[in-house]
C-alpha cells in the first residue's frame, strides 16, 4: 500500500509502497481518510524528534489521523465507523501502569512510542491498525476535519491541567492569550474565546497575513511579539489571566510568568532545545509566590480529552475550519502539504473519502 | 501597655509603651498568650520587607499568635475562647472581592494589609483587636503552641493548591522533599511524612545540629545542599514527587523543576530579592512539557486553611513541637527570641499563659 515515510538515509518526506498491515486480536483495520501535518512532522523529518521503530529502516510519518474503519476485526467496532486513533502505544506491546489507568499521555519516557513520532509507524498510509481503545469515534459529519481531533485533544488536556489548578479557590478570570500563531495556537484561540471575556494572539507576522484575518475575524487582539514581548503585554494590554504557550521559543516560559495576572495560570506546550540565557530568576520565584501564580507544562492527551475534542470540532464554525486547511495534498504529490511558508495554516493529506 | 515593635528609625525590636486597643464593632479583643518569630520578622526588622501602618512612627512586630478573647463585643465570640489570628486585614477598613469570598490569601498588593508585616500592627503586644471572622478557634488544650498554627496553615494552603494540580489524572506519589530546615520546614516535613513514603530535607547545616536531629527522628533523609545541589537529588537519591520551597533562594525554584520527577509538582514558598544568573531556560521549558510537571507558587493562607491547621497541630507529636520550641522569651526580655544561631529553631514571646 502507499505510505509516506522517512528513511534513516532520507531527509524529506517519501512515497513508500509497504505492507498494508493484518490486524492483531483486539485491533482493528482503518482505512486512512486524511492525516495531518504539524510542527512535530517536521521536526521528526529533519530528525530531531522521534526515533525509528525498532528493526525498520523506514518510518511512516503521521499522528494526526481520521479513518473509516475497514474490518471491525471483533473488537466492537463496525465496518464504516469513522474514528480517529490516540498517539501513544505500548512499547513492545508490553503494558504498563500508565497504559492500564487509561493514562498513557501520563507515562514517562521509555515507557510509551508515539505512533510516527517515536518509536511506531504513523498513521499517513492507506491503512493502519489499531488497539479499538485506542480509536475514538468521530460522527460522520466531522470526518473531513477529523484529523483536527488530535491537536484539539492537546489543548484539552492542557485546559483540564490548568485549570484544575485554579479549583482551590474561587478563579474569575477574564482574559487569556495565546502565544503562537499556528494552526493549534487558531483552534485554541477559539476555544479560548468561548471561555474567555477577551483574547489575544502573539505572533510575529506582519500584515496582510492569513492566521492575522483569522485573530481578527475571532474577535482576539493579535500582539506582535517584535513590538511588545510577552513580559510586556500587561503594560501594554493587561495582564492576562490564561496564558497557552505553543510557540516552543524558551523565554516564552518566563515571560509568562510575568504577563500573567496574579492568581493566573500559564500553560506550557512547546518543546525547545536547550537554551541558556540570563535570567532574573529572584524576580521570577518571587512573582510566582506573592501572586498565586502557576506554570504547568501538558504533553500528549488520552481517550477521555480526545473525545472533549470530538465535541469541541463538533462546535467550531465552518468558516474557522475551512480558512485553517490551506492545503489538501495527495500521496501522490506530498510535497505541498510539507511546505511552511506564510500562507500554510494547516495541510493534509488526504488517501481517500467517504 | 507592652509591645514589641519597631520604630521608623530603628533596627532592632523594642519594647514599647502602647495604648491598649478598643474593639470596634464586630471585633473582639484578645489578650496575647504567645507571638511566634519567624524570617518575615526579621525582614520587617531590616526594612526589607513590609511598611508601617498609615500615619504611625512604629509598627507592633508579630503575624504568628495565640491568645485567649478577653472580650467577646457581642461578635458571637466568648471571653475565654482561645483563639489565633488570620494576617491580612482589608486596607483602610475597605472590603473587596477577595475579602467578601474569604479569600484574602489571593488578593493582590494593595488590596490588604498584613499585621505585623505591611501596613498594620501585629500582634506582639499584651492585647489585640481584631474582627471575629479572622479569629480561629483553637482547642484550650493546643494554646502553648497555638502560635504554630499560622505557619501551617500557610503550608495548608500550599498542599491544597499544590495537590490540586494533580487532580486531573491518578497521581501515585511516594517521595516528598522539604527544601529548607527552619521550623517551617520541619513542621512541613511531618506533615509530609503523613501523605508520603518516604521524605527528604534540604539545608546546608553539619552535625551534631538539632535540625538534623529532628530530621533523622522524622525518618526523613537529610539531603546536604553544599554536597548535593537540589537538581542533583533525581541522581544521588530518586526523582521527588513533591518538592515543597522554604528557602527563599531563588536557584531552588529553577532547580525544583529538575529535580521533580515525572508527573510531580513543585510548591514555591519563599520571596528572594531580584537576581539575575543564567539558565538552561529550554531545558527547564522541555522538563515541564515532556513530564507534566508543574510549578505554582502561593502565599497567605485563609480561615479554612487555619481550621486545617488546628486538626494538624493536634496531631503532630509532643516531642516534635517540644523539640521545634527552643526560646520562650518575655517582653522585657526579649532579644534571645530574635536570636538567629543554629541552635535557635522555633522562638516565641510569651505575654500571658491560661
Amino acid at each position: 500500500m502507499k505510505a509516506i515515510g522517512v528513511t534513516i538515509d532520507g531527509d524529506e518526506p517519501e512515497l513508500l509502497d509497504v505492507p498494508r498491515p493484518e490486524p492483531a486480536p483486539g485491533e482493528a483495520l482503518v482505512r486512512t481518510l486524511r492525516v495531518g501535518v504539524d510542527g512535530t512532522d517536521h521536526e521528526v523529518i529533519s530528525g530531531a524528534h522521534g526515533g525509528y521503530p525498532a528493526g525498520e529502516e523506514y518510518m511512516v510519518l503521521g499522528h494526526e489521523a481520521v479513518g473509516v474503519v475497514e474490518d471491525g476485526n471483533g473488537s466492537g467496532l463496525e465496518a464504516g465507523d469513522v474514528v480517529v486513533p490516540t498517539v501513544r502505544r505500548k512499547p513492545n506491546g508490553e503494558t504498563n501502569e500508565y497504559f492500564r489507568r487509561g493514562e498513557p499521555d501520563m507515562a514517562p519516557e521509555g515507557e510509551y512510542v508515539e505512533r510516527g513520532i517515536v518509536g511506531g509507524h504513523g498513521f499517513m498510509a492507506e491503512y493502519f491498525t489499531s488497539p479499538a481503545d485506542s480509536l475514538v469515534p468521530v460522527p460522520e459529519n466531522l470526518a473531513e476535519y477529523g484529523m483536527l481531533v488530535e491537536p484539539i485533544s492537546i489543548s484539552e488536556k492542557a485546559f483540564d491541567h490548568a485549570f484544575a489548578t485554579r479549583e482551590p479557590f474561587d478563579w474569575r478570570p477574564e482574559s487569556a492569550c495565546v502565544l503562537g500563531n499556528g494552526s493549534l495556537g487558531l483552534m485554541t484561540l477559539w476555544m479560548l474565546g468561548e471561555r474567555f471575556d477577551r483574547t489575544y494572539c502573539v505572533g510575529r507576522r506582519s500584515r496582510p497575513d492569513p492566521t492575522l484575518d483569522i485573530i481578527d475575524d475571532l474577535g482576539a487582539t493579535y500582539v506582535d511579539s517584535r513590538e511588545t514581548p510577552v513580559d510586556e503585554i500587561p503594560a501594554a494590554h493587561e495582564p492576562i489571566d490564561y496564558i497557552y504557550e505553543a510557540t516552543g521559543f524558551a523565554p516564552h516560559a518566563i515571560q509568562t510568568v510575568h504577563a500573567i495576572a496574579p492568581n493566573g495560570v500559564g500553560s506550557l506546550l512547546g518543546i525547545p532545545e536547550s537554551w541558556e540565557f540570563e535570567v532574573d530568576g529572584g524576580d521570577l520565584h518571587k512573582e510566582l509566590v506573592l501572586h498565586n501564580k502557576c506554570l504547568i507544562g501538558t504533553v500528549n492527551s488520552h481517550v477521555t480529552e480526545f473525545e472533549d475534542a470530538v465535541d469541541t470540532l463538533e462546535e467550531m464554525p465552518d468558516w474557522l475550519l475551512e480558512e485553517l486547511l490551506t492545503t489538501v495534498a495527495t500521496p501522490e504529490n506530498v510535497g505541498p502539504a510539507f511546505e511552511d511558508g506564510d500562507d500554510q495554516i494547516k495541510a493534509v493529506v488526504e488517501f481517500d473519502s467517504l
